[in-house]
C-alpha cells in the first residue's frame, strides 16, 4: 500500500528527472500542485520533503522550491554490483576469477566480518573489452561455500547469491582514496606500476547487519567515478585523513 | 523547539556513537526505550527510525535492531571547508592563494554557474606541514569580488564569505575519481609527475540552489579518504564510467 504522498512524489521526481522541471527552475507552489492532484497541501508538502531529503528540490523561498537536480540515484543493488550496474548502462562487461583460497582471518578482518576463516577471492572485471577493475575480496565464513560454488566467470555474484541463499546486500560503508598500481595490480589491469588507480574500501552486510564481505576493489584511473550529492540536511560523506581506519 | 523523538534520537545516536552499544550488537527494543524514556512506543518508533535513516541501526529484527555503524557523520560545512575540517579533527593546516584572476567562463562553467565571468583561484592547503591539496576554484561572478578582498593566506573562506556576507553553502555535487599529477599539481604537492592523485570535482550552491562555486580538488595519495555510508533505503553513491559529464 502505498501512501498518497508517495506516488505525488514519484509522478514529480519523474518530471524532474526527465528535465519537465529543469535544474535551477522552481516547482509550482504546493497551492498549485494541490489543486493539480487534487491533494490536501498536507500531502503535497509530504511529498516535496521526499524530494528535498533526495537533494532534488532545494528548501522553501517563500511560496516555492527551487529544482536542484536531474541525475537519477543509483539504487544500491547497482552500485554494489558492477554487473548490474553495468547492465543497467548498457555496458559490455565480463568477470574472471583469477584466485581463490580459504585462509585465517586478520584481526582486522574478524573484527569486521566476525569470522575466524574468510575466502579471499581475486577477481578481474572488464568493460567493453577493457580490464577496469581489480577486486580483492574476503567473504565471511557462512557465505564461503556457497561464493566457491559459483563458476569462475559468473556473471553476477550479487545475482547469484540471492538466487542460491537469498543474500540481498542491504548497507555498506566505503572508503575512498587513490594509490598507486601494485605488481600485480599493473599486470592485471595492463598499465604501469605506480600508475594512479581509484581505490574503493568497503564492507557489506545484510539487512540484518551480518557481515558478508570485506573488499579491496581498484580502477583503473578513467574508468570509473563516484557521484555524490550531498546538503546540509543530508550529508553522507566523510573526509578522513590518511588511512585512520581499516588498517591491519 | 526540538520534538521529543528528536531529543530520544540525539540520546540514542550518542550512546551509539559513544560506543555504549556497540556495532552489532541489539538496541533494546521499543518497549524497553518507551520505558526508560517514558515516552509513547510510537515516539521511540520515530526516533529509532531517524537512527535507521542515518544507517546507524539496521532495520527490524523482531522487536529489536541491530547497531550497525558509530562513526560520526561529518556535518556538510566540515565536509565542504578543508579548514574547518582540519580544525575540528585538531589538525594543523595552512592555506594559500597562488594565482587568482578573472576570466570568461567556459560553456561548460557558464552552464554549471549561470555566470559569464568566473574568478579563478588556484591554492595550496596543508596539513601538519604538508602540502596535500591543490584547489583550483572557479567562483560565480557574484562572489568573486568577496573573495578577491580575502588575504591571500585566508584561514577558511568558507567563514570569511559567511562573516562578509552570509553565504552559506548548502547543496553540493561531488565527482570522485584518481589522476596523475600533472606538472604543476607535482610541483605544488612535491611529488612526481603522474603520481597517484585522489581528485574531487564540485559544484556547491546557496540553499536557494544558486551555484557559488565548481572546484577541482586534487588531494595526494595517502592524505585523505572519502567515507561514504549507504543502504538499500538511502543510497547517495552513484558509479559512472569515464568522465561523462563536467566535460568542458
Amino acid at each position: 500500500m502505498v501512501a498518497r504522498y508517495e506516488r505525488i512524489a514519484d509522478e514529480l521526481r519523474e518530471e524532474i528527472l526527465s528535465g519537465a522541471h529543469p535544474v535551477g527552475t522552481q516547482l509550482p507552489s504546493e497551492a498549485e500542485l494541490a489543486a493539480r492532484f487534487g491533494a490536501a497541501r498536507g500531502t503535497v508538502r509530504q511529498a516535496v520533503a521526499v524530494l528535498a531529503a533526495e537533494g532534488l528540490v532545494g528548501s522553501r523561498q517563500g511560496a516555492r522550491r527551487i529544482v536542484l537536480g536531474n541525475a537519477p540515484s543509483q539504487s544500491f543493488a547497482e552500485l554494489h554490483s558492477f554487473a548490474q550496474w553495468a547492465r543497467a548502462n548498457g555496458y559490455r562487461y565480463e568477470g574472471r576469477v583469477i584466485e581463490q583460497r580459504r585462509r585465517p582471518a586478520t584481526a582486522a578482518e574478524a573484527a569486521r566480518l566476525g569470522s575466524g576463516e574468510v575466502l579471499d577471492v581475486l577477481r578481474v572485471r572488464s568493460l567493453e573489452g577493457e580490464p577496469v577493475l581489480v577486486e580483492r575480496t574476503a567473504y565471511a565464513a557462512w557465505v564461503a561455500g556457497e561464493v566457491e560454488r559459483l563458476p569462475p566467470d559468473c556473471e553476477s555474484v550479487t545475482q547469484a547469491l540471492y538466487d542460491a541463499i537469498g543474500l540481498v546486500f542491504a548497507y555498506g560503508e566505503h572508503l575512498i582514496d587513490a594509490v598507486p598500481a601494485g605488481a600485480q595490480d599493473a599486470r592485471l589491469l595492463g598499465v604501469r606500476r605506480g600508475s594512479p588507480l581509484l581505490r574503493q574500501r568497503r564492507v557489506t552486510t545484510t539487512h540484518e547487519g551480518r557481515p558478508v564481505e570485506s573488499s579491496d576493489d581498484r580502477y583503473r584511473a578513467g574508468s570509473v567515478t563516484f557521484s555524490i550529492r550531498n546538503s546540509i540536511g543530508a550529508n553522507p560523506l566523510v573526509r578522513q585523513a590518511g588511512d585512520l581506519r581499516f588498517r591491519p
